[in-house]
């Protein structure tokens, strides 16, 4: 049975945010015949209104915000309404200074931007509660009403704040979290360099230090610092829960953005959304990234997402803003489609004349709308995704699990490390490799039930705990293929190293231990050699491991130096499955002939083979399936089908194989 | 009829920055020997020395400073004197810690090096215009008086400061500029990111914000930084004025230094100055830049400036601190007198011992003075200026104005744009080819009357009020040819878009609007090419446009990508005169051939044809006229006369070829 | 006679540093255990103990550390005792803030890494000095007590601090040194820039300023801070000194470290030791670097000394943080011996499991020790290392003396010169030649007793005093032969330029002056050509100068380019010796052309030849001379000997050549 549509509109969502405080009344009619023209079906309303609501302390004006809603209403479009808290106005920041956060240098940041609040300010919290209780109340029952904005792009530009209220604060968080002082002196090993406290009192926040923090402080701020803008989060939703029991909510996220454990957040989101704005100079090489960060919103909740926010064109924030190409936007539309996207919106509706995004693109540009190519396109995607009603609901099924943590990423992003890592790019170049291969996957945090996997790659997992450890374990003995690369399983949850050979929590499982850590310099060229080949080598690069086997078996060696001959790529079979050792960061043809092996082994195989710069996914709806092809390059390109169907785009039959002229775009309602 | 020596003296003035104050009085008669052999007629004396008449404060001691001027008085040396004001005593800084100023970052600068005063200060301004008064009191009959020389170098190290003081000075002007709240409101459209004010006292300086400032603050804050020290000038200047009516007064500018407008500044100085210092380790190519700088100074009034400082060997202050070549110096002060120099000075007459500048180059080297390089140069030149006479008040005839515009400057330095642009580069591209030609050139900011030009020439000029667009549109109707480039006329005076097709102000002017910009990336090749033409496209870089033509006609479209075909360059004709449109920047092929063609249409020609690196300049004086040839390389080079004349260094008759020996210079009072 | 040992320990002192706060006390036995495996014969103790030692202020806990020095002592351990003050406990912090550190930018640092200390704090003082004498009261008696280890990388973080107590410290210094503000005016040349002084209280540090400081200022607040930072140092020892009459002293440099006056500072201690940190990834160039170090450290004192700290394996704060190579270590340490080291110690015993650096290696790593790489080098060094006695107190014996001065760098190492010279880069240079020729070197300040040595070579030695220039002057009458590079004897000791010709205190000893200083470009090439000599020129860089000879001759003349033909390499006779002038600084080719030439006119010759990446060094004890031959290539390599001799880690006799190993090491006490 196909799941109810997320926000209650039986059609894909498009739309976009819209700004109405930034035009004359008479422009919002004009908006809503152009919003019919473009098929648009849901705005996003009152993201950055707050000083126009209340322009002055406990003064709300809801006047404009009710015609506005009334005249989308009448124009059949639905409102995603914002709680208006990503901006504060600034007679708040006049009457209270202590609301603006100030940065690890110790300087207090200022209004006149935006996202200029400190989240544990207690000040904030009650200005931004009152607000979000006006607003729910004011219209939970308003028939344009279709979701619920909490705030916009958390912590975006701002992600912690050193003002002495938070510092305080992080003090009692770390009292709940230790329980005593002696607790935390042991967890964070204090002996080191004459640490120890004898109050929470003394603890400050890791900034302003004459050389290294220490790593448990520096990764319980990161986490304190998620916890505090978390709860301010669910202070919104409790405040719009108390007005409005039913109607969705959600935030939008920023794809990998390293500061919000994402996996947390999502547990009280109704969905998941997020803002995409890959550069178009990069090429194709953007719209894997693309496709991991909806692959990433996707598997938050387990179910399709909205794609928030991305631009008609080009963006205004990078040194060199280049356009998206004809059909770049509408092929990057579908992508989100293919990779579980039921909606997909922009930021913004009409570009602004002033204000520091007035160069971002928009569905209406500042040229004449009807005669300008951005519009065009709009336009005729909105009228295109009206025919695709069909996969509204319908899901992705993926047998490939890469693991992710924020915690652990966090502390990886510390500096000390034998060398830099984040293991996000290790794990972009896993999903590059398996995006080429069409093969469909979910991320999962270590501690997740993977019994629905047939592969799991943990890229760099160096935080890992007891839990998560067992659950590894688990999946392998139940006949999982599991990949642990590199520096993995170091370190415990207060950033202790486990002793007597890393990974000391896996090198049961893995039939491997680790001596030494050797990281290579640009210079220090490392190679592979896959066992009983006569290969002369393939690349490696980044870091090398001096690596024992006990009881597994060593799939490749490296070639050269004082590692020479010893082994790099180990497997040890564990109950009714496998686990793999990767230690070393593999060169593309490394990376490419393991994955081979992986897919053979764990029998997972990607949804068609298509020419380069072609993808191919799959959704299942309750009764049927949908095929997704979008070619990225500007160049035709020929796909041949496994089965046929009816593509819903032209309204044809697909034969059997597709000839996608360049950006071009199908999506087949596969035969049964 | 000649123009009356703009400091009364009867020769092309010689000198530089003379600080007796750091040497014994012995020295100070042994400086006037040296300085007669140097031909030497006027020093600016006190521009350090406030510590020295002022000691204490409100104790004046003036014997040393009478001293000195009579000692120059008695060896006919003149004096531009100096208010004394560029760098406060440290005993200002101690009684008033407010004076200090506060840079971006909330750090308040400390005393210890020059220019530690926040421009704004009222203490600062009290004690200031205090001893500006007791100078201009006791010395404003003093017979070697030649110039007054207000400050130095205004805002070369601190042209803002974010002091309480100083904000809410901001606070009073914006109150002033926009009349109320409502209109600040919407001029600097603060419905965006919920930025509206209540009230002038919630606004800030744009300074330490999460991310970008509203784009009309921050032009707002560059606008009165720049009022608030043309404020203290004026204090200044009408300070003097209280005691000296006539004497002429100036302040030295730094070139293009892009934080003070020049053009608005001028009007309240007698003349214009400014300080040179080219890159030797550059060689030619900081000969063009010198030269505009040079142009921009003489058209600041209309007339002859002063060449304020310059280096007689190295400076101190680059990472590398190239020495002058033998004859370089004088080839370089040769040329400002060719752009319209009646003087040339140096910082400074004696090489200090202590102090941070010591390794600053000077007239008189710490070496044996008589036996040195440097010094003989400096003889020599002086005993060839002597000869010149004739060239003071001569002034240069510019047929091309190149337009320029801090305010739209400042604009365009902030982030968030499509790509960076800076227009003074802009302008420095079209100056190079302007150069190499041996066209003259004035600088006029927008809305100048340009009806003396054939041909203007508007580089990136992205903001544009109302009125310069008028004028731009009365030029051409007039028979002008105008050409603009990429990025103009964007927005207004309040950094808001026009709109309806960019750029909105002089689309119907051009006859043809941008729908899209497309900046390039250095990896994204672009080209263009001529209409007509079967050349395979000359490269262009950085920018290019979506740009339709209306009434104009195409010269050139883009060679490839997804621009192919589209118009780059075009012409409409309007009037009596034509307008260009130049929808990217220009390679140098293709720069070098839109010259060309613009200097043939517009019928403006050089002065002369030469070898590249050798530069040809007239001035024009009531019954003659000068022609400047000089040879910027180092090996000879011949140039070929239309007329003869008398050759005045040498005083031989020039023949109908040069033979520039490398270095070389001549100058050709030419036959009528 | 030979000296005594340092230590009182009659063989190579053999440890590291020993944390066992970080570790339950069953761990300190095993500790015992491996280390007597490992040979080890000291340990230096309580390094960052303060913390423990004084848990609340004024509440000591010494039963631990009893505990811990009786365990070592039972197991034949010798100890370091460190006094603690290395790292202040968290509640000295929060009871005085003003401890904290505050840096240039106004910023007050916080506890939570190391050394958050300002070293002027008399806060900060009272309570170390208390804690002191805690220490040295309770274990001045111990048994096991070989050594007082005072702090710890003194400056290492925080080598200033700019809170305000500091500052007027600065004043009070300031009155000392220059007597009066009168003196202070003449001394800094506050004639400049207007920064004349009516008190000392007017006086600020050189920080948070405008643009470029006063030098002399600059470099009183480097001697300033230096001072500072030596005085806690003799408070410390002084403290010790109540309770400790005899026990030798130390504290642990950092090589060249810019910021301390490591031959002032010698002074105080009565044996040098220094950390050493060679990064693995430069290969054999490392391997100079260290020599170069070790023979600054023996230099210090003109004995032996001990390497206080190395990896056993890799470090965890470089952004690559590269493994030793098998042998490497090896090799290092024996270096250390060869260059005059009496004992070879390691940060740390144990690899902590948590604190900044848990990822530092350690002589026990966090897998089991004993099947280990590490432990099992550490443990066969140690071995080793003990049959080396007959080596304690042996000595070097150098004939060329490298000059160096601290205070001349502090200079140099400010902006505002012509060019950046680092005198520490240059000294480099000139020792990698001596160290490829195996000559022993020392490093001497430029008014040391030069009677000993056949050559000195004064690098860049901007800065020189009266006393120092006559100190020159008489060594090369008495028969030295002395070599100047350029950009030497520039100013005196308040930065004031010698007039007259550069370098005005030597140009009569040199035979020559400058006229001009040419810095070169990367771009501008220059070349060298020997007097006499076909070669078509050798490449010089960075700098070049404008020379006058006077009683000089001309070895060499620069090749090209403005100073074409003038002379660029001299020499002077002058009594007994000669005074050599370096105008450039020469390329490798050059530079070796020098050298030979300097070694053969001296008299001056190597240990041995060797083949490219051996070192061979001597020592020469009461009887015997010790010859240490080191291979720094992993491949064979070769040396002819000139005598024969017993090798006393094999224990066999050497032959007439030796064949060593890659890494491989001898050390042969040679037949008299």
């Amino acid at each position: 049975m196909p799941r109810p549509p997320l926000l209650g509109i039986d059609q894909l969502v498009y739309g976009g945010d819209y700004n109405p405080e930034q035009w004359p009344p008479e422009v919002w009619r004009e908006d809503v015949r152009l919003m019919q023209l473009a098929h648009v079906n849901c705005m996003s309303v009152g993201i950055f209104s707050w000083a126009w609501i209340e322009p002055r302390p406990g003064v709300f004006e809801f006047g404009w915000l009710d015609e506005v809603l009334d005249v989308l209403h009448s124009g059949g479009i639905k409102v995603n309404l914002a709680t208006a808290t990503a901006s504060p106005p600034a007679w708040l920041c006049k009457m209270h200074p202590e609301t603006l956060p100030v940065r690890a240098d110790g300087t207090r940041l200022r209004q006149g931007s935006r996202q200029h609040y400190a989240p544990f300010s207690p000040a904030f919290r009650y200005y931004a509660e009152r607000l979000v209780r006006k607003i729910a109340s004011r219209y939970s029952q308003h028939p344009a009403l279709a979701s619920w904005h909490i705030n916009n792009e958390y912590a975006c530009h701002v992600w912690e704040s050193f003002d002495p209220a938070t510092v305080q604060g992080f003090r009692h968080w770390l009292e709940q979290r230790h329980g005593s002082i002696e607790a935390l002196n042991r967890n964070w090993g204090t002996a080191f360099w004459s640490q120890r406290y004898a109050n929470f009192d003394e603890i400050g926040p890791p900034a302003q230090l004459p050389t290294a923090a220490n790593p448990a402080q520096a990764l319980d701020w990161r986490r304190f610092s998620n916890a505090v803008l978390l709860d301010l989060c669910r202070m919104e939703i409790a405040a719009i829960r108390e007005h409005s029991e039913r109607v969705p909510i959600s935030t939008n996220f920023m794809g990998f953005f390293p500061w919000l454990d994402q996996f947390e957040w999502a547990k009280d989101l109704d969905y998941a959304s997020w803002d995409s704005y890959p550069d178009p100079s990069l090429g194709q090489a953007a719209s894997s990234g693309a496709a991991m960060a909806h692959d990433l919103s996707r598997s938050l909740k387990g179910k399709p997402f909205i794609l928030m926010e991305q631009a008609s064109n080009q963006v205004n924030w990078r040194d060199i803003n280049a356009p998206k190409a004809p059909g770049e936007m509408r092929a990057l539309s579908y992508q989100a489609l293919a990779h579980g996207a039921d909606g997909v919106c922009f930021f913004q509706w009409r570009a602004s004349r002033a204000g520091a995004e007035r160069f971002h693109s928009a569905m209406v540009p500042h040229t004449p709308a009807e005669e300008s190519r951005v519009f065009g396109e709009v336009a005729t995607l909105g009228q295109e995704l009206s025919r695709l009603g069909p996969i509204v609901g319908s899901e992705t099924r993926a047998q490939v699990a890469l693991l992710f943590d924020w915690t652990s990423r966090w502390a990886l992003l510390e500096r000390g490390r034998p060398a830099c890592i984040d293991p996000a790019e290790e794990a972009t170049r896993w999903y590059r490799e398996l995006h080429a291969h069409n093969v469909a996957v979910d991320f999962q945090p270590p501690d997740a039930d993977l019994s629905r996997y047939k592969l799991a790659i943990a890229p760099a997992l160096y935080l890992l705990r007891e839990d998560a450890a067992q659950a590894l374990a688990a999946f392998v003995r139940a006949g999982g293929h599991l990949v642990v690369t590199f520096f993995s399983g170091v370190v415990d949850e207060h950033e202790q190293v486990g002793l007597g050979g890393y990974p000391a929590k896996l090198r049961e499982l893995l039939g491997a231990w680790v001596e030494e850590w050797h990281p290579l310099t640009p210079a220090g060229a490392q190679t592979l050699r896959w066992a009983g080949d006569d290969d002369p080598g393939a690349p490696v690069e980044h870091w090398s491991e001096l690596l024992h086997t006990t009881t597994a078996s060593t799939l490749a060696h490296f070639g050269s130096g004082a590692l020479e001959g010893r082994p790099a790529l180990t497997v040890n079979s564990v109950g009714q499955g496998r686990a793999y050792y990767v230690a070393t960061r593999l060169g593309p043809a490394a990376q490419a002939r393991m994955l081979d092996l992986l897919l053979g082994e764990s029998g997972v195989r990607g949804v068609l083979s298509t020419p380069a710069g072609v993808e191919a996914t799959l959704r299942h709806g309750a009764e049927q399936s949908f095929l997704f092809l979008i070619n990225h390059t500007d160049t035709p390109r020929r796909v041949a089908l496994e089965r046929e169907g009816l593509e819903l785009i032209g309204g044809e039959r697909s034969g059997q194989a597709v000839e996608l002229e360049g950006r071009g775009v199908r999506v087949i309602a596969l035969d049964a």
